[in-house]
C-alpha cells in the first residue's frame, strides 16, 4: 500500500524507520515537512529521506507542499502528523479534509481535528468509500481505539474510565512517593521532558478532557465540546492531601471518566485504594472499559512518545492494508 | 451473516441470547447439542431455542446431528462451542476440520484443536478461503488474541507473560490474604465454583500452558506441543513461601511465559512485587505484551465465565463478518 507522509519531526522518521526495517508491505510515495517536500510514485527510499532530513534539514525540494502532495501524489492513505494548533485544529483539519475528497485513506495522530471535527470527517470518509484511522489520538501505544471498535465488537460499554495524561500522572506518582510539593514534582518532569515549559494543557486536566471527547464523539456517537467536560486539574492539589490519602492506604490519581449510559464527561482528582488496576506508575497511562458482557477490561501501557505514536499509525495502517469492507 | 452453533450450553445459549437482544447482523439458522438439532435456514428465533432447551433439555430433533448440520444447513461460520476433551480435542477437532473443507468460517472456544492442530487447521481455512477464529481459548474476555493480530500489528513481540489461570490466582490471593493453606484455599475455591472437583488441570499449571501453546503455534509461528513447556504448578506452595514473600512486600503468582526470542514456554510460581501491574486479585487475568515499539502493554479482565466466553466468540463473528481479504 502506498503512503504519503506529511509532517517528518520524530514520528514522521519513527514510521519511515519501520517502513524501512519491516515487511509491512508499505511504500512510500510523497513526504512533506513545513519547509519542503519530495514524490516518487515508485517509492522513496526511507531511510536515504531519514539522513536527507538530518543532514538538510529539509525533506525535499521547497517548492513541494502538503497541498501539492494531497493532490498530485499517487497515495493510498495519507499519513497525518503534522505539528497542529490543538485550538484551531489546522493545518491537519484542511489536509485531511482534502485527502477525503480525494478518496484516500488518513491516519492522523493529530487530536484537534478529531476531537472537534470527528462526525464531519467521518461523513467524508464514508462518501468517498474510504477511511479515517485515529487510533495514535488517545493514549498512545495502547491500542484503546482499537479495542473499542473490534475486540470488544458486540459489548455495550457501559463506563470508561482511566487515567489518560502521563505528565500528571508522573507528578501524582513522586508527590506520593517522595512527598514532593506540586510545584517540586512538576519541576522534575519538566527537567525529565515529561512537562512542557507551559504545562497548562497536562496540569489542568485538558489534554485528558480532549481525549474524553475523541472517545465519546468517534466511539460513542455523542457531540461533544471540550466545553462539555467537567474539568478539575491537578495544578491545586496539595501534598497533604496526598499525605492523607496514604495514611489509609489510598493515593490520588487524575481520572477522566465517560459516563456512556448518562453521557457524562469528567477528568478529575481522585482517591483511589493503592492497589487498584487502575495505580500506575509513572507516565503510564491505564484505561478501564466496563462492559455488559466481557465486564471490566483494563488496559496499560505508554501513552506517549514518538515511537509509541509511530506504532498506532502503523497498526492503523495495517489495518487499512488487510481488511476492507464495511467496517470502521 | 448466517451462524450455525454447535454445542447448547451456557456459552451457546449466551451466544443466541445476545443474537436475541441486540443488533449483530447474525442470523442463526442450525443449532446442535449433543442429543438433538434443528435447522431452519430462514433464521431460528434464539429465544424460542433457548426456551426450549430449558423446557425440553433438547434443543430440536433427535435424528439431527451436528455432522449433519455442518455438511447440510445453510450457514457463513460455525460457532464450535462443544464440550470437548481436551487431551483428545474431540468432537471439537473433526467439526472444525469438516467445516473447514466445506469452505466455511469457524470460531472456536475449544483449546484442544487449536493448541494440538493449529497448523493443519489454518492451513485447511487458507485454502478454502476461510477464517478460523479462536479469541475464547485465551484468558475469556480479554481480547488478547486481537490484541496480538491486530491491534499491535507492525509490532515486534519480545516476551509475553502473565496470569492465565483464574483457579491458581484466586488460590494464590486468599493464601496470601487469609494466611490460608494451599489445600484450605482450594477448598475455598472448589466451594466457589472455581476449581474442579479433581483440580489438576489448573492447579498443575497445566492449563495456563495450553494457552501459551496456543499463543506460541497460532501468533507466533512456533511449532510447540505441551511436553515442550516447562511447568511447575502451585500444587505444592507452602503458606510458608507466600509469609515470607509478604515480609518485603512481595507476593507470589503463577505466570506463563513465552519468550519470542528464544523460543521458550514457562509456566511457574514467581515472586514479584505486590504493587506489579500483574498481581491481580481473586480470578482475574492479566498478560503483559512486551514489543519492540508499544513497550509493554498489559491487559487485565476476567478469564472464564460463560458470558465473557460468548463475548469473545462474538467479537470474531462480528470481524469475520465486517472485515474481509488479507487479514488473518
Amino acid at each position: 500500500m502506498k503512503i504519503a507522509i506529511l509532517g517528518f519531526g520524530s514520528v514522521g522518521r519513527g514510521i519511515a524507520q519501520i517502513v524501512a526495517e519491516r515487511d509491512t508491505g508499505l511504500v512510500i510515495t510523497a513526504v512533506a515537512d513545513s519547509k519542503s517536500g519530495c514524490i516518487d510514485n515508485n517509492g522513496i527510499d526511507p531511510l536515504e529521506l531519514i539522513n536527507r532530513k538530518e543532514e538538510t534539514g529539509l525533506c525535499g525540494e521547497k517548492g513541494i507542499t502538503a497541498e501539492y502532495i494531497i493532490e498530485n501524489a499517487e497515495y493510498d492513505a495519507l499519513v497525518e502528523v503534522t505539528p497542529t494548533n490543538a485550538e484551531t485544529a489546522e493545518p491537519s483539519l484542511g489536509y485531511i479534509r482534502l485527502a477525503l475528497s480525494r478518496g484516500r485513506n488518513v491516519v492522523t495522530s493529530n487530536k484537534g481535528p478529531i476531537a472537534k471535527n470527528y462526525a464531519e470527517l467521518k461523513d467524508l470518509a464514508d462518501k468517498n468509500g474510504v477511511r479515517l484511522k485515529y487510533e495514535a489520538t488517545v493514549c498512545g501505544a495502547i491500542p484503546i481505539i482499537h479495542t473499542l471498535q473490534y475486540s470488544l465488537a458486540g459489548n455495550k460499554v457501559k463506563r470508561l474510565y482511566g487515567i489518560f495524561n502521563g505528565t500528571c500522572n508522573y507528578i501524582l506518582t513522586r508527590m506520593a512517593d517522595e512527598k514532593l510539593t506540586y510545584k517540586e514534582a512538576l519541576l522534575e518532569a519538566r527537567e525529565l521532558g515529561y512537562a512542557e515549559a507551559d504545562p497548562t494543557y497536562d496540569v489542568e486536566g485538558i489534554d485528558a478532557a480532549i481525549k474524553l471527547v475523541i472517545l465519546a464523539n468517534a466511539i460513542f456517537g455523542m457531540n461533544k465540546k471540550i466545553e462539555d467536560v467537567e474539568i478539575t486539574g491537578i495544578n491545586s492539589l496539595t501534598s497533604q492531601a496526598l499525605e492523607l490519602a496514604e495514611e489509609d492506604e489510598l493515593t490520588i490519581r487524575l481520572i477522566g471518566e465517560i459516563n456512556n449510559e448518562k453521557g457524562i464527561l469528567k477528568v478529575s482528582p481522585r482517591v483511589i485504594p493503592k492497589n487498584h488496576t487502575l495505580v500506575v506508575r509513572d507516565t503510564l497511562n491505564a484505561v478501564t472499559i466496563d462492559t455488559d458482557l466481557a465486564g471490566e477490561i483494563t488496559l496499560i501501557g505508554k501513552g506517549a512518545g514518538s515511537i509509541e505514536t509511530a506504532s498506532a499509525i502503523i497498526s492503523d495502517l495495517l489495518f487499512i492494508s488487510n481488511c476492507h469492507d464495511g467496517s470502521p
